[in-house]
């Protein structure tokens, strides 16, 4: 009987979403309709102003009706999404999906709307020495501000006239820069699972940097190989130079796998290669900006501006470093200024101007970087990862959920925002150039380059590494290689030249392909694989410990260059920045003291036996790790009874002798354990639930 | 010691806040100065291209740097206002905070920052017979895309040359109502403590519709009087015509009580007097709106447009109820059509899901009324009534906590963004017409206005309510008219005109006034009219009952109308739309079978005893209406039964027979209490924890 129930339910459910899909459809091409200019504009009326006004409301409306247009597609998008989750298909994500139905609206727009000219834009011809950014036209006496969209070659000058539709569609690429990527590269730092993160932070850096600007130049190198054999064959249509190669090499080097994540979640597959996916893609898009910007900076000095030039290539160079850095050092200040406000302040009290602080803290690092000349997008992604790393320790439970929640709905909006307007851009975008040469070339390209980034690498750090990283998690690697968000924001960004028109039409390509054919055969490459699935990531850990040889070998691993970091973390940073850690006091030298009491939290001296804080989930601690732990444990005991004396807070430290005896230990209780990590059952990092991470 | 402790960290907190208000206001000075435009621009560069490129980053640049003051205003004002509210200081809502630090920052901008002239906007004059939305400038070859901006009249030609800072902090006046005030709006909806508004309905919409209208047209007549007399005294320096002063009525009589019911909720002053003040300020916003946009399309034909015509004024009245009543429907049929979706799929499950799917049919509601050429805020008011109550009782808890917090926190930044602008734009709008008398006028008339507005109605409804909207009352509602985010977003919509300018800048006195003034004065007033505070609603509610008459009273008041609303909400619409209600099987007449079948929840089945749905709060329940109740119920279990055999029901219906009984005896006890209200411990409606509504 139950069964029957849930048989009929699921049955309605279908019908039901039958319905809206055809309700859907109804109301989108009557949208389509109503967003088509209307003819009727009585011209006849003398007063001009009225007219003016009409147009600038015609214009609004729309506007309106574009923008439906998207949230119609985005409705239906999940919609048809939770239909796929209701019934576990997992052969297509929700961004591949969204790229379906958005190319179904691009066919719709583009061929089945009809829209009548009526919107000319008049075209004079001034004698103006410059492009001015605002433009005061003045028409028989009246005067009208214009301001400069941009430059438009002289071919477009022509279909300009021919669609108004299909432009009116189209969006300022600088959206996807400014408004739509910030909110999704601050959720990837800000929910990088950071304890597998930090445990193959030596890979994930390799491949991000490194594999990158190989890929970068194998993919660059090939291509103009393809472009020179195309010139001989045929004809090209226009100029495409080495360091348009190069540019394209960069733009498609940045690896976006939501789809393959999404599964890798749902289906817990090994916590470190998942690691080392996301912890890749998220920073190869930083290098692939930077290194897009700092090719689009090259200029040789000179007439001939594509020649080698050994001073602007070390200007780029240079560049790249800058900016680079310059973003890194602006995202972290701005998180780290956050920790300390939400630190010394009881914002915590009211959680409604917590959230507030931090969304607009970490909006503002956007805007710092671009303002001061860095990159808003990389700047936003060290500020996420700061922000998890010492912010969220520091906010109400609630924020924490509701920081969360937030950026996970602005990620989810913003994503499937991009995806479907890859879709429908396919159609509704008026100067594709499809040259099927290139089109083959630049497969094969992405292919060997993504290859060259990680059978060597992979080669190389196994060397270095004793846990290696298996040839199946390579070729998992290989495949998960899919292009995503971040290359079409940048190839979307230009498309005035022949060269830049290429590149995007043959990137749409790409994404579509890879975002299908890998996203949806995840799966079956899981299991051709046999990368097993169904792994509890702490599990894995019991397992891997219970093996010596690969015990020591990760403890080797992160040894040289995380022991360094993790204590200077543990022992300065964190108790400045958070409640948490052990009290300044002690680590700090005596010379300090004033300061460090200042800066250490109350809460810091209450917890100072409880080591198990937020943060010891990323680090190996049997050895010597656990024996500095042990030196200031006990010069905590000495140092910071006497301080708490002279500050007051005698009476926590002596009504919590019980508590911190139980502590202590259970602590020791782990350190003579064999786990190789301290048990984290009660510090969770943002977003480990599957849920969370990518729906 | 635990004091000490507390001081000291309080001291310290104080001090850290110092720091901060100076680091954040050193950041301030030097983002202001980063603004500027850089004057070294290397025009020696043959390269147009590149001086076109270099513009154009530049101006983004800008944009940030202007978009980060802001950002850094907010969190000022998040700063201090926590500060605020942990010293329990309650003479300064945030708002009126936000206000200040904008006044000053704009004294800032406009005597502090001196900006080098380099962007010089070529004037061009050409023969056009028309002023078209896109313009293509032919430079020398190449073509360049201008949008239309917008007209600028003459005198503001000079003025646009002089300061290009001012400029480019001010923000296009349209963004106030596309961007910032629909969550603002939603946000009202959506929080409408719906228990005490329900039942106050009557006096609310009297005092929303026709109270709104009274005071429009008193200002309007008032200040008529005030410009012929300034006219005769001296010298007016434009065109005010009968329609501008009607227009500054209907704009003027938006009323936006933020900081009064902030400090209502803090104090817990009686429910009633809450929900008169805030349904009234939430619809006469959307009174305001409709009918400012009906004075401006008041156009009698024939060369002199400012005369009486009756066919004009029949067509603006037919404007005014059609573009009312079509957003209202867009608005509640978007709602209701979020209810179906969320009632008839499994989107529960998916939280994410389920949140962007509201979130995203929200604002498709007011793109929908845009593209409609309805008012987007208007629609969007009722849209979030409707998914307040309908929508939200389908949702998942996890997803009734994430769409509340996210239109919180969207309500929060937008409304202070709006107020902080306020002060800014004090100092850096160009064209403030401030005349003495005009202004002195519009106070007056302003004050006149409310009066006429409250105490004549007061006196016409407490001759139909028996519970009395005592003296205290209505002096407090008077006080309480203060002007804000709407308002100002209407009167900065069109500044083109003298009368416009002049408008603008009196209503800027008017907020400013009312805000600092009335806000800041609620306490004191509260104590002077000995309005009680500290009433828990519930408590209110048993004194009441306590008093028969009182009881009969409040029966009277909301018999007529709202018993059959009621009835057919709790019959029809509930089971329609969520899961709760009785089966449609039983209200609707049979031939309806299959569909009253299709329509009603499962869950509608299971819980059809348990009659103590979500609205019940919102009437009155002793006499006639739990008869209706008896009435069904006892039909419900013979007709129930017979179609849940035919549907497979029968499984639940049967497993849940003591449960049933138990809770039909539960309400039968409540039927023959002397409760006025069914207890409502279990269901609560949106918003009603005292820390959501506003902080």
């Amino acid at each position: 009987m139950v069964f029957r129930v849930s048989v009929s339910s699921s049955r309605r459910a279908v019908r039901t979403w039958w319905l809206l899909v055809v309700v859907s459809l109804c109301l989108f091409v009557s949208v389509c309709r109503a967003a088509s200019p209307s003819s009727q504009e009585e011209e006849d009326s003398a007063m001009e102003n009225i007219v003016t006004e009409k147009k600038a409301e015609e214009s609004h409306r729309q506007d309106s009706a574009d923008l439906l247009i998207f949230i119609l597609l985005l409705t239906l998008t999940i919609l048809t999404i939770w239909l796929f989750k209701h019934r576990r298909f997992r052969f297509l994500h929700e961004t591949g999906l969204a790229m379906i139905y958005g190319l179904i609206v691009g066919v719709i727009l583009r061929y089945g709307v009809h829209v009548p000219r009526d919107v000319n834009p008049a075209s004079m011809s001034c004698v103006v020495n410059a492009s001015p950014a605002t433009l005061l036209v003045n028409v028989s006496g009246r005067f009208y501000e214009y301001t400069l969209k941009g430059e438009i070659s002289a071919n477009d000058v022509n279909y300009m006239q021919d669609n108004e539709m299909l432009r009116k569609v189209t969006f300022d690429p600088e959206v996807f820069f400014n408004i739509l990527l910030p909110p999704i590269i601050f959720h990837a730092g800000y929910s990088l699972k950071r304890r597998h993160f930090f445990r193959n932070m030596g890979s994930i850096l390799a491949y991000a940097f490194v594999g990158t600007v190989i890929s970068c130049f194998v993919i660059g190198l090939l291509m103009y190989g393809c472009v020179t054999l195309i010139k001989q064959v045929s004809q090209l249509g226009g100029d495409f130079f080495f360091t348009d190669c190069l540019f394209y090499g960069a733009i498609v080097s940045a690896t976006d796998p939501v789809t393959v994540l999404a599964i890798f979640h749902e289906l817990q597959v090994d916590a470190d290669l998942y690691a080392l996916l996301f912890g890749e893609s998220v920073l190869n898009d930083a290098v692939a900006v930077v290194l897009s910007s700092s090719i689009v900076a090259y200029q040789p000095q000179g007439d001939n501006s594509h020649t080698f030039e050994a001073m602007a290539l070390l200007k780029s160079f240079g560049m790249f470093l800058g900016v680079f850095s310059g973003s890194f050092s602006l995202g972290v200040a701005t998180g780290v200024v956050t920790a300390l406000v939400t630190k010394f302040t009881k914002l915590k009290d009211f959680q409604l101007l917590e959230t507030a602080l931090f969304f607009l803290m970490s909006w503002s690092t956007f805007l710092l970087a671009e303002a001061c000349g860095f990159t808003g997008v990389v700047a936003v992604l060290f500020c996420g990862i700061t922000q998890a790393h010492y912010t969220y320790n520091n906010l109400s439970p609630e924020s924490q959920d509701r920081t969360k929640q937030l950026f996970e709905l602005l990620n989810f909006l913003a994503e499937n925002f991009i995806f479907s307007y890859m879709g429908l851009t396919l159609f509704t975008f008026q100067n594709h150039i499809f040259n099927p040469m290139f089109i083959v070339g630049a497969f094969l390209a992405v292919f060997l380059g993504r290859a060259a980034n990680i059978y060597p690498l992979s080669l190389l750090l196994n060397l270095g590494r004793r846990y290696k990283i298996r040839s199946n998690f390579q070729h998992m690697m290989m495949f998960a290689g899919l292009r995503g968000a971040m290359t079409f924001a940048l190839s979307i960004r230009d498309t005035a030249t022949f060269a830049r028109q290429m590149m995007f039409s043959t990137n749409l390509l790409v994404v579509f392909f890879t975002v299908w054919v890998c996203g949806g055969g995840t799966t079956q490459m899981l299991s051709c694989q046999r990368i097993r699935v169904g792994v509890d990531s702490d599990q894995d850990n019991s397992v891997s410990v219970a093996d010596g040889s690969e015990r020591r070998s990760t403890k080797q691993e992160s040894a040289w260059l995380f022991r360094i970091w993790y204590s200077f973390d543990h022992n300065y940073l964190k108790p400045i920045l958070t409640h948490s850690g052990p009290p300044l006091t002690t680590t700090l030298p005596p010379c300090c003291g004033p300061l460090a009491r200042f800066l250490t939290s109350p809460q810091a001296f209450e917890n100072e036996c409880q080591l198990k804080d937020d943060d010891s989930d990323l680090i190996l601690t049997d050895g010597d790790i656990s024996l500095t732990y042990g030196d200031i444990t006990v010069s905590t005991d000495a140092t910071g009874a006497h301080t708490s004396s002279g500050r007051g807070f005698v009476g926590v430290a002596t009504s919590d002798d019980l508590d911190r005896e139980l502590a202590c230990g259970d602590h020791e209780l782990v350190m003579r354990g064999t786990r190789l990590v301290l048990p984290m059952d009660d510090s969770e990092p943002p977003f480990t639930d599957s849920r969370h991470l990518r729906m």
